[in-house]
């Protein structure tokens, strides 16, 4: 499995993949899953993959490698907009599905994957897209200004409950590594290293990207914390009058 | 959807289960999903369901009106034991599958139920299980010290962090409902009221029990408090040296 977010906040964007991919619990593998393409000053796209490691790579190749769009063909570095871009990823993903849908049908491989694709180009805003298997897509507003995909529900209770789009990039970066945290300890299939990216509106270029191991110490001082932060809040809480300790 | 969870401290059991049944979104409904088998000082046994509404009421029944297990007919007020009360969900559970089962395979309705049975018969121990749709189960021991089932992702971070096998009873009240909490404000298809029990071992009675509604006073408290203290917590963790607010 996977797990990445993003948080849409008024300041900019705040993305976080981890790297674990398996096949079967034995078959267990890092890979970004953070793929960036960036001319500083012009452009920064993200786009963030979850599911079948086959399908995302392919579909990652074919919006690299230049692709259809209506008439003219694309790539994301060329695109417009952002709204092209997602409709190239889409329909990026819908042609893999023709290529390899049938085949992976045939041996009962489910066609999964879902994709994060944020960034702002020159001259347009900022935005942040969900992409589905079928290649349609959501996009973050104001009203609610996080999307994920993967295994997103260990992770969601901390976002729902504190993400405004007034949320700052540096409380953004607690958050997302909260919500990581919370995953990582739940299920085995989300796996460090996890990969981070800050992007200030406006500024068309990554502004922060860091690589986290097991060995940052800015992310286990947030785990251990945030576990002792929990264990104190339920502590304080007062007890129930109609049952004794 | 559902959400029930079960604790098995060293001083007894907390249970328990929201009451929110749906058939699509717009046909909800409210059923006890915790179900009592109460002979004061002999047994107490609780069983909590999650599923197919027609599996576990059709599995209720045959528990009540009485099933054969082995030669004998048995209801779970006269099994001799705990591990006989879940080999007898479990048979009633196969017993649905076999006549229920195929219809529902033709209309393309999953045959999904999961149950929790905890309780105690005098001069046994005190027992926690999770029964599955195919009637096979796991028990919940001093290393596992809760059992979940139905939507049962949101609410189990703070479980895993916090839990042990020595958590006090009252301690064990407050962390269901945070867990509960989380899990009613992520997902609609889970909602109050939420019915809760409490078992001290060795008391082959119920101890406590409360439904809890939107009025209840103390679950408006917790609720409220825990999401002040996630919100005081995240803002007290340092901020990442490397990123400016």
């Amino acid at each position: 499995m996977t797990y990445c977010v993003g948080l849409f906040l008024k300041d900019g964007l705040v993305l976080l993949s981890d790297t674990r991919t398996n096949a079967g619990l034995d078959h267990i593998s890092s890979f970004s899953k953070m793929h960036v393409v960036e001319q500083p000053g012009e452009r920064m796209l993200a786009l963030l993959t979850a599911g079948n490691l086959a399908i995302t790579q392919a579909v990652w190749n074919r919006v690299q490698e230049g692709f259809p769009l209506g008439e003219e063909v694309h790539t994301l570095r060329d695109v417009p907009s952002m709204f092209r871009a997602a409709q190239l990823v889409g329909a990026a993903v819908r042609d893999v599905f023709e290529t390899d849908g049938p085949a992976m049908k045939a041996q009962g491989v489910a066609f999964e994957a879902s994709f994060l694709l944020g960034g702002q180009i020159a001259g347009g805003p900022m935005r942040l897209f969900l992409i589905y298997a079928a290649g349609n897509f959501i996009e973050a507003t104001a009203d609610t200004p996080f999307l994920q995909v993967g295994e997103h529900k260990y992770g969601k209770p901390i976002l729902d409950r504190v993400v405004k789009n007034d949320t700052s990039l540096a409380d953004g970066v607690k958050l997302v590594l909260i919500s990581m945290d919370s995953t990582l300890r739940s299920n085995l299939s989300v796996g460090l290293p996890i990969d981070l990216m800050v992007y200030r509106e406006g500024e068309q270029k990554v502004s922060l990207s860091r690589r986290i191991t097991e060995e940052d110490s800015y992310f286990r001082q947030v785990s251990q914390r945030w576990s002792d932060s929990l264990r104190e809040a339920y502590r304080a809480l007062p007890s129930p009058g109609w049952i004794a300790d």
